[in-house]
Parts: C-alpha cells; sequence; structure tokens
C-alpha cells in the first residue's frame, strides 16, 4: 500500500518482467532514478535469472555513479514471476522470447517464397509466428497477475504489441493493463520539424507537444486524421509540401520515387525518406504514424515490399536480424562494462513516458497520451474488445480512451483485416488451434503465395522455433 | 482569420447571441477582460437589442472602470443575427425565450394536477413546454452558423442545454458545437469538501482539480461513476460518511430522511442537503453530479417529488419562479447602475471555463473538462447521436470525448427513458409535430397523470406560451 | 435418437415439465394425438408428483377414449427432473410455482397502495414478484438442460414469458429455447374479423393465415407495424373505423371512451372492446398485439390505470384471483372426473402451435411464426440478449428470428423501459441480490409510489411469498 | 392498382429494364405465363428500343405459339425510362452495359500482369470496372422509380449484384428493392444429391427443399452455415465424405487435388469438381455457395487462382469472352428464329423465382429465399446498410431478412475485405471520384501487383471503356 506524503510516494511496488536484454530495464531504472518524488521497490524478473541480478545490482549502484541522485528504488531479482507480481502496484512487461535463431527464422525464411519484412516483429508472416510462442507467455502472465496483484496496472513494452496486449485482457478481463509504444513521438517530431521548415524558423521553435493530433488504427498502424499547430493544418501543409518537393501531377498519384526532387524532401526527414508515409498521406489523406519499414508490413504486399527492389525504391531498407545480433552482443558487452564498474551507468533522460504513466495514475497529474487499449467504442466500427490504438485520458487509477470517432471506409479497408488476423491470432493461442492460426498466416495481406507455399512455409517456421511451442499439441513431446 | 504573436492571439470574432438580461454576458465580458492573451471583437445580439447596446457600452468601458486591464475586445451590438455570426470564431449562446409569464406557466400550471416542479427548466412538463419554445430559435442559430461561419465553435449555456444541442447538430450536422454546464464543478467541490472534513485537514487543502473523477450520462443527470484523490475511491468515503453519520441500517435503504443524523452532514455539504444525491448513491452506487433539485426532476415523480411534504423531506425546495423574477430585476437595476456610471463594472473572476475552452480550441493548451455533445460511442449503450455529458478532450480545433464505457444496468434504466423523451422532443420540433411532443409530455418520469388530465394540462401549457409557437399549425395565425 | 419413415417418426423423446395443473398438459397431449405423424414417448414431471401421474393415466386412455385415434405415445410420470429431462428431443415447460394465496398477494396486495393489476403476472409489481419465485426453478431446468439433453430445444409457456426464457439463457447459453404464446393470434383474427365487416362479407371469409403482419416488441407488449391482407393496409384500415365509429375529432387524440359510438365497434370486436388498442393505434400508428388487460400493464400507470374507474372507462376489468382459483377447481374438477372416468378425455383441434413446432424442427415442413427469443439484431437498437417477440423462421434444427428492422423513437420509448426492468429483474435473481430487483420494482412504469411506500409493498409482497424465496440471503432459514 | 378476385390478380403492371440480349426477358415471360393468376402489362425498356419490340412482339405472341396458354399480360416496348416505370407495381431489372468488347477488357487485360479471371463481372478487378459503368445506370434507374413508382417492388437480376443493389438504395433510401440470385438453389442441388449418393438412394428422393439451410456473406460468396435434412447434419456429412474420398489425411489440410481420389467425387458432382468449395468447406466449417469459378475470384488471388495451371489443378476453368460473345450471337440468333416464326416461342418451367416473389409480394402465399438488401441487422458484425444475403421472409408488400446470426472470425475475415471495397466502389460511383474507386482495385484481394503496375492497369482498364465513364470528371468529353 502506498503512502502519499508531501506530494511524494512511499511504498511503491513495481514488478519488472523481462528486460534481462537489458536496454530497456536500464531505462526504466533511469526514468525512476529521475522522478525522485517515487520510492519503493522493484522486483526483477527475467527466464534468465543471472541478467535480472546484474540489471538489480546495476540499478542499486545508480545513486554511486550518479551523484546527486538519492536511492529512491531498491532493486531485487526473484526467481519466480510470481514473487516478482506478489503486491505490485505497478507490472512492467518487456520480454523477448526465443532467441535470435528463432527471429531469424520469423524475418528470412519467408525470403525463400519471396516474402521480404523489414521488421517482421509486429505483423505479417514473421509476426504470426512470434505471436505464437510469445502469447502463452503473456497468458501466463495474466494469470499471475490475476492471481497475485488483480489491482495492478500493467504497462507492456513487447511487440507484438496489439496481440500481446488482448491476450492479457482474454485470459483475465478484469486486468488494467495498456500497450505502450512510442513511434507516435517520431510523427509529432516530423510535424513540428516539417513546420519550422517550412516557416524558416529554427527547429524546435515549435516543439513535440505544441502539436495536438487525432490518433486512431492499430499499433504500428496507427493514422494520425487531424493534426494541428495553432490554426494551421499540418495535414495540408504535408501534403502541399510532398507535392511541391516532388512535383507530382495528381493528387492522387502514387509518389513518383524515381524522380530526384526527394533530395530536398530528405532534408526535412532527417535520416527517413518517409516515402511510404507521403505515398499513403497523399493516397488516403491521413498521416500513418509509424516508421516506413513498419507501415509497409501492415499494407498489401505487392505495394511496399515485393522484391528487395521495390523497397529500395521506396527508400527504406529491410534490417537484418544479424544486424540486431549485433546491437544486442554490443548492449551486451555494455551491460558487463557497467556491471564490472569499468563503466558508469550515468542516467539521462530517456523521452519515454513510463513514470509519467506511473504519476498520473497515482494521481499525481493527469495528462492524455496514446496508448494500446480493448476498443470499447473509441473506434466505434472496429469490433469491441480488439485493441486499438487512440489517445487516452490517464488520470488517477484511470484509464479512459479519447474517441477517435468512425474510421474513413478507406482507412477501414486497410486497417479491418490486420485486426481481423489479430483476432484470429489471439484466439488460435487461446485455444492452442494451430489450423486458426494458418488461417491468419493465409489472410494477413502480406502473403501473397499460393496455398501449398503457405502450408510448407508455415510449417517450416513454426519447426524453426518448436521449443517455444511446446503448448499446442502438435509440438507436444 | 486570428493572428498568433508570441502566444498572444489577435483578430478573434466573437458572436454572443442572446444575454440581454446581462448576467452571462457580463460574465463573458470578465472572463475575456482577465485573458488578455485573446484579442478582438465581440458582436452582440439580442431579441432586445438595446439590452445589447447596454452590453457594448459597459463592456467598452471596462479599461475605464479597471484600472491596469487594456481593452482587448471591442463590443458591438449588431442588429441582426446574421451580422453577428459574419466570420465568427467562437459563437456563445445564452438565450432566454420568452419571459417570467411563460416560465411560471411552465414551472406551476402542472401544480394544478399535483405535479411539483423545483426547476422545471431542464425536463419534466416544464422542460418540454421550454423546449417547444426554445428549440426554433436554435434552429434559426444553426441555420445561421452554416451560412455565415460553418467552422466557428459553438458554446451553448441555454437550457434545456441537452435538446438544445441536440437542435443545432439535428440542423446543421456539420456544426462544431457544445453545451458547457458547471454543475460539476459543483460535485468537485464536494468531494474535495468531504474529503477535508472526513481527514480533518482545512477545507481547500484538497482542491476542486485534485479529484479525478468519470463522468456520464445527461446534462443535470450526470452521474460520477468513479472519484478518486490519490489512491482513495471517494465514492466509497461518501457511501461509509452518509452512513456512518445518518445510521442507516442497511446498504440499499432509502435514506431515513426524518432523523437528525443529519445534522452533521449538513455541515460537510454547506447549504444545500444532498438528501437525493446521497440516497441515490447508497442505491446505485455512482454520484449523481447535479444539485438534488434538479436530480429530483429526472426521476419518476413519486420518489422525490410528489408532494411538496415530500420536497420538504427530501430537503430541497421548490424555486418559484417569482422569486426569479426578482432576482431579474435586481440584475436589470444593476445593470442600469452600471450603465449610468452610477456604479463601476468591476471584472472579476468567475470560475466559467468559456475562455479557457477558448484558449485550447485556439491551440493554447489543451485540457479534459465534462461538455454535452453527440454520442459517437463514448457511452456505447445510448443511442448514437443523442446529446450525452461525459468529459472531452479539448485541444486545438478538437474536441474529442473520453470514453465511460457502458453504463450499469441500473443507471442505464434511470437515464434512457429521459433520452427517449428528449429524442422526441427533438424531432417533433423539427417536424413542427406537437402530437410527437405530446408523447414525449406522456412518457415523462414526472408525469404521472391520466391521459385526459395530460391532454387538457398540455393544452393549457401550450396556450400560455402560445405566442412563442407559432411555427407549429396548431398555433399559426 | 428419433428414426424417420415415410415421413413419420419414430421414438421422439418429450420432456414435460409442470402441467400439474393440467390445461396445459392435456392440450398438448391433445395437439400429439393428432398428429399420428409424432410418435414416441412422453415424460412428465411436476412437483406434484400425482398430478403427473394422473396425467400420464389420462395420455394413455386416449385411443381407449377416442375411437380411431392410435396411441403414438406413451406418458409416463418420472420422480425427478432429471429422469424427465435425461436424453429428451423437446422439453415443454408449463410451470406455475407456487399457489393462488402468493398469485393473490402478486395481484392484490397492491391494491392497498391504489396500484391495480388486471392480470399481474407478465409485468408490473406482480410480474416483478413473480418472477422472483419463478426464476429460481427455470435457472434449476436449464442447468438439468445442459447436464441432461444439451441438445434439445425447449418450449416455455410459462409467464412471466420474457424473464423465464431469458433466465434460461442467462444460465446455459447454448440451450436452444423459446418462449411460446398466442396472443398473436389474437390480433390476427381481429384484423380479419375487421376486414370481413367492413366489407360486408361472412366473417372467416378472410382467415387468420392470410394476414401477413410485422411482430415487433416484448411478450404481452409486442406491436404489428405493418399488417396487410392482399393490397389493404389494415392498420390505416382499423384507424379509419375507429375514428369513424367514434367520431375522434383529431388523429392524434386519446378516445373519446365515455361515448356511445363505440358500441359498433364492440360487435367488430366481440366480447373484448380494444379501447386500449385503438387509443394505442391512434396515438402511435401500430397495433399493440396482446388483450387491453396485458398492455395497461405495460403503460405508465396513470394512462389506462390507477383507478378501478378509469379502468371501467377503458373498457376492460380487474381479474379476481378468486375467479383464477375458481377456474382452476373446475379443471381440477374436470380432471376427477376424467381420471374416474365418469367423462372421456376427448380430444380436440387446441389452436395451439406446439406440434406445428415440433414438425418444423424436426424437418417435416418449416415456417414462419412469432417466438421469444435472444436480440440478436432483429431489434436492432434493443439490447442484444434481451428476449424480445418477433417473428421467426423455424426449420429443420434451426430457428432464426426475422428481422423487424428499428423501432420508431415512440413505441421504442414505451417499450425500453420494460426491457430494462427485465434485464434488472433476470440479473437479480442470478445474483440472488434483492435490492437490484428492488430497483426494477421502483423503475417499472406501473410504479407511482413514493420510495417509502414502495419499501414497504416490497417487503410485504416478498414476505407473503417467502417460502419460494429461501434461496435469497435475506429469506434463508 | 391490381384488383384481386378469387385470388387472382388483374391490372398488374411490371416494368422490364433491359433484357435486350432476350435470354433473361424470355425467361420472365414464360415464367409469367405459366401463373395465368396473374394479369396485366409488360413494359419493356431497352437502350436497344429495337430488341425490345421483338422482345414485345414474343411475348404477344405466347397464347399463339403455347396452345391452351392465355395471354394474361400484353407486352409494349416503351422509348422511354420513364414512360416504363410510370405506374408499374414491379420493376425487374436486368441489363448489360457495354459490350463485349469492355467485357473482354474487363476480364483479359489483367491477363498481361498475370491476373486471371475466370468470370470477372462480380468482384476483383474485371468487376470494379464492370461497376464503374454499370452503377451510373442504378443511379438513374433508382431516381426513375423514386419519381414514377416510388411504392415498386424492384428485382434486381444483374451483376455486379451487390454494388447494383447498394446503388439503388443510396440513390433512393426508401426503394423498395433485393437482388435475386439462383446460385443457393445450386448448393440445395449439391446437398440433395450428395445425400442421395452416400444413401445408395436415386438422386431426387430427397429435393432441393426438402433441404433447410442457413445463409450469410454478400453474393457470390454466400456461405451455408448450416444445413440439415431431417436430423442429418449436410456439412458434416459433406466434410467425411470428401475426406474418405480423398484420403486426406489432417482436416484443416488444403485438399490434395493432385490425387485421383477427385475421381469419386466427381461423379457426385456432376460436371463441376467442387474442389474450391471443399478446400473451404474443410478449412472454414461451412460451404461457400456459388460456383467454384467465383468463388475463387473472392478469395485472396494466391490461393486458388495465380496461374492457369493452378486453376487447372482446382479443377475449374477460365471462361474466355469470346465464349460469352458465341453464346450471345446463338440467342440473338434463336431470338430472330422466333420472331421471323421459323421457330416457336414454347414456355417451359424456368426455375426462377421471379413469378413467385410477385406472388408473395402481392399476398398470395408467403415463402422463405435468400435475396441480397441492405444489411439491417441480418449479420450483426457487417456494417449496416451493406448490401448482405442471407435469407428473408417474403410476405404481403413485405421483405425481410432471416437473422444469420455473428460471423465466425475466420469467415468474418475473408468477407469483411470483399464487403470494404464493395462499399468504396458505391461511394466513388456517387461522388464520381475515380481515385477512390482506385482504392477499391488496389485493396482488391484479386490483386497482387504493386502501385506502378495497379496504375497502369487501371487506366488502361478505364480507358478500354472509356465511352461509357463519361460521368466521370476524368472521361468528360
Amino acid at each position: 500500500m502506498v503512502t502519499y506524503e508531501n506530494n511524494k510516494i512511499f511504498g511503491l511496488q513495481i514488478a519488472y518482467i523481462g528486460g534481462g536484454s537489458r536496454n530497456w530495464a536500464r531505462t526504466l531504472m533511469s526514468d525512476l532514478a529521475k522522478n525522485q518524488d517515487l520510492n519503493g521497490t522493484v522486483r526483477l524478473y527475467d527466464i534468465d535469472h543471472e541478467a535480472a541480478k546484474i540489471n538489480a545490482v546495476l540499478g542499486n549502484r545508480i545513486p554511486e555513479d550518479n551523484p546527486g541522485v538519492n536511492g529512491n528504488f531498491y532493486y531485487i531479482a526473484t526467481e519466480t514471476l510470481e514473487e516478482a507480481l506478489a503486491g505490485a502496484d505497478f507490472v512492467v512487461i518487456s520480454v523477448l522470447p526465443g532467441t535470435f535463431n528463432e527471429m531469424a527464422s520469423d524475418v528470412h525464411t519467408p525470403e525463400k517464397y519471396g516474402i521480404y519484412q523489414p521488421v517482421g516483429d509486429s505483423t505479417g508472416l514473421g509476426g504470426t509466428i512470434r505471436a505464437l510462442r510469445t502469447l502463452p507467455i503473456f497468458e501466463e502472465i495474466a494469470k499471475g497477475v490475476e492471481k497475485c496483484c488483480p489491482d495492478a496496472w500493467v504497462i507492456n513494452y513487447t511487440n507484438p504489441m496489439t496481440v500481446c496486449t488482448r491476450m492479457l485482457y482474454k485470459t483475465f478481463p478484469g486486468i488494467k493493463a495498456m500497450g505502450c509504444c512510442h513511434e507516435i513521438f517520431g510523427v509529432r517530431d516530423f510535424f513540428a520539424d516539417m513546420y519550422c521548415d517550412v516557416n524558416n524558423v529554427p527547429r524546435g521553435t515549435v516543439g513535440r507537444y505544441d502539436i495536438d493530433i487525432t490518433v486512431t488504427g492499430v499499433n504500428h498502424f496507427t493514422w494520425i486524421t487531424k493534426a494541428r499547430y495553432h490554426n494551421i493544418d499540418l495535414l495540408e501543409m504535408a501534403k502541399a509540401y510532398a507535392k511541391e518537393k516532388m512535383a507530382i501531377p495528381f493528387d492522387d498519384a502514387p509518389l513518383d520515387v524515381s524522380g530526384e526532387n526527394w533530395e530536398n524532401m530528405k532534408t526535412v526527414m532527417k535520416r527517413q525518406h518517409h516515402f511510404v508515409k507521403m505515398d499513403l498521406l497523399l493516397r488516403y489523406g491521413a498521416l500513418a504514424a509509424a516508421g516506413d519499414r513498419h507501415l509497409a508490413e501492415f499494407c498489401p504486399n505487392h505495394w511496399y515490399l515485393g522484391s528487395p527492389e521495390n523497397v529500395f525504391n521506396w527508400g527504406f531498407g529491410l534490417t537484418k536480424v544479424a544486424y540486431r545480433a549485433k546491437q544486442r552482443r554490443d548492449r551486451l558487452e555494455l551491460s558487463q562494462r557497467l556491471y564490472s564498474g569499468e563503466e558508469k551507468f550515468t542516467i539521462e533522460p530517456t523521452g519515454e513516458e513510463g513514470s509519467h504513466l506511473i504519476h498520473a495514475l497515482l494521481g499525481l497529474g493527469n495528462f492524455v497520451t496514446n496508448v494500446n487499449i480493448p476498443n470499447m467504442g473509441q473506434i466505434p466500427d472496429l469490433p469491441i474488445g480488439a485493441v486499438v490504438e487512440t489517445n487516452a485520458f490517464v488520470s488517477t487509477d484511470s484509464l479512459l480512451p479519447v474517441c477517435a470517432g468512425p474510421l474513413p471506409k478507406d482507412l477501414k479497408s486497410l486497417i479491418e483485416p490486420i485486426v481481423a488476423c489479430q483476432e484470429m491470432i489471439v484466439e488460435a493461442v487461446q485455444k492452442k488451434d494451430l489450423s486458426l492460426a494458418f488461417k491468419a498466416f493465409i489472410s494477413d495481406p502480406q502473403n501473397n503465395l499460393s496455398l501449398a507455399d503457405s502450408k510448407a512455409l508455415f510449417k517450416e517456421m513454426c519447426d524453426n522455433t518448436k521449443e517455444y511451442l511446446t503448448m499446442y499439441p502438435e509440438y507436444q513431446k
């Protein structure tokens, strides 16, 4: 039971599930250390118990490594999930089931059949298989929460975010859970930067939070249907800018991505080209709010993917899992250096909203931000109960979505098939029914294979991750 | 077209419709004068053109009467509605159709048949007749907005608020309108005061905005289904407090309002007894967020009204229209004294949110507050399109409701009949169909008369206000 | 498992629950005997085992008493519910919990407070208390069906029909149940007779099944929103007829029931005056399809009830329970005479659809009739799951409602409060929560008492039937 | 105004729109001549006025050519649409906009890009372009009906049926229209034949109408979710039969269509193999109720199409438009021979339900059949207003759908994208917005092209039919 004193909170209990790969765990620890009005205990649980222990050591060493920062949280690694959850006020989830071997199969096995995935974790063929091995863990966590801390708020950072969050609610309908993702911040920055560039004022003159946006859709395929700064319609500004800089002859034309005019655009958009985003904007009149690599995966395969050449023409890349593995090794090495004391664990601003959410839910200041929660009417023409992403009002022990209103017919035609596949996947895991999962696999907009090829590919991908599929009858030992 | 300079706004155009009875007009003028970052013109239109002219004079005299206050707005009275509306960025509506004669008929004629109304303006028999003469004006205003300023934001303060706001949307579906009411602030204050009393800290230690509430229902029959301060459930606190102070033996018992235990309660609740509110809380588990006089009118007649004795026992009064007429005369005399210069028009904090809304809609800082707008899913089990009251997120050129979720079955059974009557009244006015209005009249929870008596009473009440009903075939000259 | 031979069915197993009061049981037995293409066993279960045994004897004596009628069914009385249900293909329910003492309390106790009920079994104060003691039995039956014959079709004839049928689905959502009521046949006859009278052709020239009707609403408060014979709009004909014969000056006027013109009307309408039905028709444009005594109870108390005088003026009667008790004694005496052989059990056409439904569900000929089943969209603006009455298509192992479309706003305002109370009552019984039942009691359109009187009356009525309420905590021994 | 005499109808007025290609017109004329209880006038309107005149001559010659058949209808060709519609009781539509040149483009132009369409008229790329030139005609017809015969019943036989029928309602919401299609009869025959084969009884022992089915979906992609004969579950029988005859190892396996076991199956299924239908049945548990050629077009392109080889393996053919043109020439020659008197116009049973519908709507006997009408709740999880195909109850002046209940998640995932495209196409035509039509084109499950190829193909296909697209800004002269 937390106590309040002078707007400070004591006795807060946080369970942190996963994070063995360290990055997210250190982000949260930094975040908490920055917010000295929160005080309490963080219990770290990870399948890799050693990793959790290292994180605990690092967390407890923060005051030492950062002069002037008090040790407001005590970190402890637990051996079981239940120990971590018991009595928690908040549960933070960031798990990565399987190794890079399984991830490599998710992303690269479909390439044998000509299906290229730039990310492969949120949707599409890779996302489906990843869900098959990830969702059972969320089932277990939800059961744990129901048993050990039914009133806790659960903040999930794991991908595939929509189905992970949905699984929590399917398993324990009374859970108070949300999926949190920071891709939306990127689109806020994009608008702010564009505005500054167009008006010839220094970037930063207008910032992320000066922009007001209406958010609708599903995670990584979220759409901004209205964006305003003062009395400026930023969607119109973006359309005009894209067209002017690219000399596109017709409003509804797909972008001519072969031309040179994009060079100007690039300066607006930093390292990313945003060709996919702009093409969708000019066609649908709304801005898709995730990186192009994500967006391409949610659209029909033939639009922006299909071949490495087409991907290249649309200006984004296919991230190889080998690259991710390398990143992870770097992080592990950093972790070791921190642990050994070779390097200090210096906390820095993280840009994440984790502690902001905790503050608001504890009654220290409400705010509106985008979250992923079950549809209770915020998008009235998507199925009730499906997890969707919109703005939400976060206040004392309360998280209520802001209505986004009905989807325009054309956006609906893009988002609906994604939701349909997600609903099938979650039900497939709940019922341990791989044939239903296969229906999601063959209905996915990414899939353009014959039924025979689909069947072979599905089997190969499942086999590659079979160690994590032992809860399905087909893979029971 | 407004311009922005250093977070100040210039060239703002506000149309103020009504306000000839001065109170609201002066409130708005005070509010605007306090907010020196807004600058522009207010065009005042009232059927009583002289009253509008006096208001304009008073408005323009503000800098003179209030040293240190700049004249950020220029006030002008227009002779037509269209002149006021043309090019407006905001339209504020506060009209009072008819005189106190008509209002007296609304409130007191039903007393002949044993129906007592403490207010008679929002719902019930009086509210129905008031709607018949008021809604045609909102039809006219909506048409004017569509023609003269279709992008303007329209803020309505007029009662019956729900049906007035609904009429605006029925007439011009593209309108950006809301009904604003401050009754909810009262309930926030109630919670804050109770918390302080229970914890023996001075009132004000916890304030109105420290409380987070979930709001659902229709105006003047709005319900708080969750209320929190820090980790305190304020609804549970209120229930315990009411029971402890009143020694009510069973949770579901109607309050024993004859006892003496209420004396303690009264000190919490200032001048109001809140017996009705507490009785509903103990029975329904949610707090009805309006004055008891309003609440009693939305419930079945036999619960809290029925006879002056029953009203007395429930601890509230039946406001006589004569008293209102007196109040108005006082306001008119004050107005004259201000106009003549006998007294100064000193601006003071108003507690109203009018200029706060304007700021947010212009992009100077978003916030969440309760408003009355058409249901787009915020209360998923009330009809789509019906005007309901919930929290809403107000941001740049955007007003989106916060989902309140489905109504509990028992609250739904109370609110649904009200919505049904409101929908019939609005359609009756739209179609100029008095027989449909009569169906609303006989289905109103306030009405417990025989059909013959209902018919006689309806005719008498309509006849008493016939001067304002000339748009209905029965009263065409 | 039934077998088919030359469109005859053998081995059919029917469980008959209740019927100890004999009337319904004999009706079913007659019905089955008339349909010699059905063959099998009927297992009779009644709390009054002797009564069931008598019925079995009578059933088995049919061939003897009716020359030319083969004994196609064997009747047997079982000692337990489960024996009756085990392996049943059809379950027929017609139970009467309590004695006439309890029924007398339901109907007459409210008269102390000025509330007069002409029937008191379907809705209103009496219907609510009757539901409290009846629904637990339906819970038990539903559990039995789930356990003993989950695929059986369940046909319920018990009042209050809506909530009884709803309880079956609440308890065992997979049940295949329907509530059947013949009041609609009366309105078909009414239309046919009226048509013949207006056209001066002998009654019977146009018959019950020549009329096509659209049915919507809830049982005993069902509405005919369209009625046709050939190209004649029978609703318009009825309106014209009522007005012409009664010289009503305005379309929307309540009927002048004091006049003499009704005399002509009576000849059309046989023994019933139909004043309430006609008044509703002229006001709402649709024909309410139940006897006036039922209809009056579903409308606000003050419309057609309120006092014996008002009831008299509206041309219907208040059936005393003593009269019902007398009827029952007559039936029991008849039963004894049949049992002793003093009188023969001669089967006759019954006009009931029981065996017709059985035929259709077994695949011997589909048809459309009105039934009471959960709303799955047939009335899109009433809550999904609530039991409603519309036409339905009955075919092989299938019962699917015919869409009635959205309710007009004015009818919705009448039906919605009824549904709201019914939903609360069922939930109250499911949760054994008398305080929720009390909320239904005070929200019922029949109730116009003060809260204090309501509370006293509710307690008295519950006490009077307490022997049957031992499943509620308040009455547990 | 029709009159009734001895259950015969006189003075019936039917407008027949289209039919210049003669086949449908002669079918209707045969149908009407067979039903001598209907009498009246048929007014024939076709863009090809000569063809209409020939049809009129043939119609009026029926009594001469068919001894014993009275001339119950008089046929007349009108020069304008309005002349045909004025005062009509029924309007029958069967139009074919464009020539076989346009149809050839619809079907064969996409083959350049590897997209093969077996039919190309209902959905997919060909269906989309066909809709663009057909729907404006339905707009015109709907306006004509509103003006000339607003109470007429409109029966549409034209493809693409769903969007044509939807366009009628979009243009004149009060229209009483339905789309009628006989594909469902085929599936009834399939079940009946299979049952007979399995039970070794002669085909015909059980017939089309002995089978009861639940119908849901959209035209040509309709699904049978329940099928019964007596107490036999015909879906289970079909699954077992397919598996037994084909030795498929696992329930959820795609059919092995390379094997020889299909040979047995073929004898059941006459000329059609039904491989697609069986594959869908084994995967989804429901029977898709249209020819495999249609079904393949509604599924993702890669499932059953993709290449002529895949099509061949799945056992159906790609109908060439040249073949259709040949068929039409044959029909025209026959028409000429009939006109010249060289051959007699002998009427024969048609198997169509046209006159059956007319009978029922006129009050001569109600029945249940499958029709295409706007969703009013019959499929509660598809959008309200979208045209769907379910059973419906046809009775006097009334057509009301039978509820099919919610779609299973997996079927929904197949049907929803089709509905989304259809809704976009209809809106595109209504708004004359080719860019919205293009969005439907690129979201169609048939389309697996890059955006650039899609754009080129869309333009080529539109250009090929540009003569009929002059109502779109891009093709205005």
